[in-house]
């Protein structure tokens, strides 16, 4: 299986990843981003990131090779496709933590990922916000509501929907995600028929 | 929501629900069946069965007003749907516990219904079938891989599995698959849409 945990910038995703993997047993292999800058003191090649160069970061994107990429400021940060395929056809389960664009393009590739959009608590903040009215001006108020309309309007895209109001209610709940996608009947099937086919 | 909980005839389905039930909370409503059979003793009406007379029910059948139903030694068994109807018009979860054909006939009403299937123990024996073959005849083996392919033939139409091996590991496998369909994005989009419609 594939896992994505996305959601709009700065919402915690690289929390709740990081404290999603110290929890044992998750059973997910992460899933490692290519990117052509420079490595920072301390990221080690293979482990924070795969290092390459621009050349042959566009190679792989000609050649399919990247299930998902973007590029900010200059440089390339993208998925490459065969580690994950290698990964899934020995039976691991991955997990990548992702924009909301490279989610699309995932989603596209791979029908059967499973998606995972982590929302902002000041969205539940809304079920107020009339009572907001006194203390926010009528512009504020409306920014939020188009932001909120845009996000929510985003998770419809996704299979799965978390709000990031605590980082342990928020893992617990990626967790029980997993934990169901791994009980569902068609993969368990597959499963036993291919034990009765021995 | 509606969940069912089905399996072959002698899983365990009733001890399962019963267990679920006792753990809170579970924020499930029990759906309680229709039957033309006598009440036994200690059995009272509108909490273990509404009781009800042959003509009502097949006035009821014929209305197409049972979700599902059966005759058993004379006697019918079904589910009314307007009672299910009503609960989730207000919100409220309901969970029924229910033999595979009924599920069949819940599923192609309710498309939006959630099958879980219990799977019985010695399913997962049939890992160990080459093992068995010093033990057992030919036949008994033959006789339970057929068993076993009906079952994970009728498991695929369902949308979780989960085996009964131990019963609280059953039910919090069960739990686990409500949680997680509580998170869907796409309901909970619905929700949030709803407040900011307000």
């Amino acid at each position: 299986m594939l896992f994505l945990l996305s959601g709009p910038s700065g919402v915690g995703k690289g929390t709740v990843r990081k404290a999603l993997f110290k929890k044992e047993p998750h059973k997910l292999l992460y899933s490692i981003s290519a990117t052509t800058r420079k490595p920072r003191r301390g990221e080690v090649d293979g482990r924070d990131y795969f290092f390459t160069t621009k050349s042959k970061f566009e190679e792989m994107i000609n050649a399919g090779q990247m299930l998902e990429y973007a590029q900010y400021v200059d440089n390339y940060y993208g998925t490459p496709k065969n580690w994950i395929d290698d990964q899934r056809e020995q039976g691991n389960d991955v997990f990548m933590e992702i924009e909301v664009n490279g989610a699309m393009q995932v989603r596209a590739k791979v029908p059967d990922a499973i998606l995972i959009f982590l929302l902002p608590p000041d969205l539940m903040q809304l079920r107020n916000r009339l009572e907001l009215r006194g203390t926010e001006s009528d512009e504020v108020i409306d920014e939020r509501l188009k932001t909120a309309r845009q996000e929510i309007l985003m998770m419809t895209n996704y299979d799965y929907a978390v709000v990031n109001d605590k980082v342990d209610r928020a893992v617990k709940k990626v967790q029980t995600i997993i934990d169901a996608e791994r009980l569902k009947a068609k993969r368990l099937a597959n499963g036993y028929m291919k034990i009765l086919e021995v």
